[in-house]
């Protein structure tokens, strides 16, 4: 399964666990949160963000990457989760990646061309 | 081009932006960030989820959602330069949230077999 | 000078860069804060806690404690910006603060008496 | 009591649920974070910081201002755990903010002799 087919699956997933699709609090973890509002997921990606620099602060003194994936993975799952509640999915922030490498690939050609020293976009 | 096509084109250009591929501080906003190190693009993680919550605020009274987009964008694209500064990418994190989607298919599976009312993974 | 002198001063000097009080943005950073509005101070509470996270993992390895002062210093002033853009200030966190110690001290020396293992606000 | 009370009060009363000074774990919230370690009460900041933002933001929508008093109380207080974990207190915060303001102070009034436009600390 490709890395596109799995945020999709994932963003129906979380589609599904939606109040307005029947997703149940009772049984789904995402439910609940979509059920709870935006603060409640929110809040996790507040929480999620600390902890994702707190797994890469502790792989500079031998900690275990495996821990900042999954850190990256929950931070990343409540994004979408978010997203999800305002009508959005990954295809759009992967979109506007796209988008953006696009634009920063023709900026730092021209960069380079006219020999200047400012930033590119990446 | 599919979704991971983008993200492992964008983690192959912040892999080229590393000292050790001769990214250049001068002329790339990403070899900056790892020119100066973790807490340099921690501290952009931190930033970027502050930010992202407040789009998301925003949106609940009338904002515009495509901010709330780039906001996400900026949180997926900084977590990306800090799994590149610790040999990690996107892969390892899809790769993670496939593993756990398909855990939480099974124990909801399981739990609707048995008809339990605890949570499943998702 | 006592910390509540401090925090007063601090305050009074906060409110007196309010666009309303005649704050310059040209000459001073908290007017030029608050003058941006909500979003600006608001994005350094994420950012000063993200530091705050940062510098105390870097206590754990030998790291500088006076840096965490520092970063708590950023985090407690950025809020007191805050504080102040919605007419509050550091007496009411006090305030609230002194409120749930007393209610604290009150229901652990209820659980005492009653030898419940529940846990008390403090 | 003034604000230095409550905060040192509060201080003494944190310092007395260390796992040292015989914190009981099962009967205190502060006790049980502490004897976490770290990771436990630093990912607090993160949340709190991030609860501020949205009861701030709620704010600008006629959100009730005593929620962001409570949770500017909860960013203030788990920072105060933080800190006495290192061997640092609430003093240490409020005498490098009291040091802060008065070269902000002498700044700024260097800058007023000269007339120049760039910004003070303060």
């Amino acid at each position: 399964m490709s890395s596109s087919e799995v945020l999709d699956r994932l963003a129906a997933v979380i589609e599904s666990r939606k109040p307005a699709s029947g997703g149940d609090p009772q049984r789904s973890y995402v439910a609940r949160l979509l059920h709870k509002g935006p603060d409640a997921f929110l809040k996790k990606i507040g929480e999620e963000a600390c902890e994702t620099v707190m797994a890469a602060k502790d792989c500079d003194h031998g900690g275990d990457r495996s821990r900042l994936v999954g850190e990256v993975a929950d931070l990343w799952f409540h994004s979408m989760i978010a997203l999800a509640h305002y009508g959005l999915g990954p295809a759009d922030v992967v979109a506007e990646l796209a988008r953006r490498e696009g634009l920063g690939g023709l900026q730092e050609k021209a960069m380079r061309a006219i020999g200047e020293s400012d930033s590119s976009a990446a």
